[in-house]
């Protein structure tokens, strides 16, 4: 298909009211206008075949979904309200129509869940593989963005939702496991469904966008776990100069990992812990706030899971009575 | 090198005053501050390697420099001033610092030319090519941004600068010729200055970002010419409603295409009316306002070369007295 087309696609995926978008697709450049006392918030994030997908095991409509979802989950770690989104699409030359249409559909569904609009764009050829980098733009108050070096002494860490299942996901179908075969495999239908859960946690994550902006005049700091739970703990430490003591019996564990991890030889903890993709919040808030939370939650889970401490305490996991250092998070440059 | 590493040169290539940056790199996502009374405008470009430029010839501040001057040049054409910038690089494991670091400077350089600062992005490892995409934010006041779509009938059609240079420069450095080499073999240092001329047209465009400003209140539409003269011509046409007649004989043909194209086989207006990546600004401006124009756009070279006609008319260029279809622009999806 040529430019012209997949650019048709997309403009379709882009209509819709609302998204702060005065210009959208079509012109040299989209146009938003700003509300008044707001600030603008801005990530952008890649996903590269065969290095954080593959065409084997990721459809088009999930990988619509999922490269707005990351992004979506920044927005939600600095408790920013979506607004716009843009998109780079490069493409194989004889790349399939329908192949498209599935990503667009993705895409704009994503966006509509979570009150943002497709403003623009790019769409280049690719000698062999798929390569997608989305934009997301939201607002906060000025001076309310969440930011990740302000935590402090004494608060409690806790994070939103379970952990593990997008690891868990991974190895599932990185195993060349189709998941049917997998959960055929298991003996109740709770286990089935677990293991469809976990795949879908690697596939189309919900980033935690309201959470985000509920707990903005709560948490002290906050940061997403794209890099997994050590890898946001390790970003917000280093970024606020504190150290952290967590408690592996109090993690959120998710349960198709309980189920899961053993029979396949992985331990729940760590991949709760150093699997990434999982797309909750890591947030501190002031000794004393979690009694408060639910008002501010509402239906979405959290837990306390460990407090900040001093720099010198560095970063821990107590687990059966004996202290792990929490190390960094992977790197998804290294390890794909 | 580690994503680490290559966040470190990339956050030290975005420091720096200015561009309504209030959190650049290191947290989630960026936060910008909007001026008052002021839109957004937001435009997203990919450069990908063995099809948009191959690293034989592109050397890495080359392609720094060239994926921010590519989205500037969709500000201008907007009549935008640049204010921030975001970059997402990936790179084949096994990178050179080196090449980061001059990817990284051409970047910086770029953004401080124009005013722009980089404040964030992403960095994924490839496969095997160099991918890079940029976005661009830049403010305009509400309502004054500069659209494809209000040409009118009657309107005078002007370009900036010299066209075809790019276009040449691509032939210069794909047929594999070193540009010294081309350089040696003409004739007089005239030529010489020509030919390097012609490949730095290619590898670092010079967008037209105070001349876009400067015609704001003048301009009746405005398109870059990314995508050539018949591209942009096309883009606006058909956004507009509208045809175009051009004269050849009154084209800024490139004093370079003009002295190496005839000894390549290439034919100089068509280098320059259908060649890519000229990067200069198509105006629209009011029958009569030509002569008003070397007030705003002060130093920068413009030229009057036809006029907006009835859409029933087309879109053509009168040579020696023919009339040709202009077509549309390169596909750069399908050409590369």
């Amino acid at each position: 298909m040529t430019e012209g087309e997949v650019i048709r696609i997309l403009t379709e995926a882009g209509q819709g009211p609302g998204g702060r978008v005065r210009i959208g697709i079509g012109d040299d450049a989209a146009v938003l206008r700003p509300s008044p006392g707001m600030d603008w918030v801005v990530t952008q994030d890649a996903l590269v075949e065969d290095v954080h997908f593959r065409r084997r095991w990721m459809d088009a409509e999930s990988l619509g979904w999922k490269t707005m979802a990351v992004s979506l989950s920044d927005l939600a770690a600095m408790g920013a309200e979506p607004r716009a989104a843009f998109l780079t699409l490069a493409l194989p030359e004889g790349s399939d129509a329908d192949w498209v249409r599935g990503l667009a559909r993705g895409v704009a569904r994503c966006l509509a869940r979570y009150g943002a609009r497709l403003a623009g764009g790019d769409t280049v050829r690719s000698p062999d593989r798929i390569f997608v980098d989305g934009v997301l733009m939201g607002e906060v108050p000025q001076e309310g963005a969440i930011r990740r070096d302000s935590a402090r002494v004494g608060d409690r860490l806790l994070v939103t939702g379970y952990l593990g299942g997008a690891a868990l996901g991974l190895r599932l179908v990185e195993g060349g496991q189709n998941p049917e075969e997998v959960a055929a495999a298991t003996v109740t239908d709770a286990d089935r469904e677990a293991s469809r859960r976990a795949r879908a946690r690697l596939l189309r994550p919900q980033p935690r966008v309201e959470a985000g902006v509920a707990v903005r005049h709560v948490a002290t700091a906050m940061a997403d776990l794209s890099d997994g739970l050590a890898g946001a703990v390790t970003a917000l430490c280093e970024a606020s100069g504190v150290g952290a003591t967590l408690d592996a019996s109090h993690l959120p564990v998710d349960p198709a990992v309980r189920t899961h991890g053993p029979a396949l030889g992985l331990d729940p903890v760590s991949l709760a812990v150093w699997g990434g993709e999982d797309y909750e919040l890591l947030l501190a808030v002031p000794s004393g706030t979690p009694e408060r939370l639910p008002r501010f939650l509402g239906e979405v889970r959290w837990t306390e899971i460990g407090e900040v401490v001093g720099a010198g305490e560095g970063r821990t996991l107590l687990r059966n009575g004996v202290r792990e250092e929490l190390g960094v998070g992977y790197d998804a440059f290294r390890d794909g």
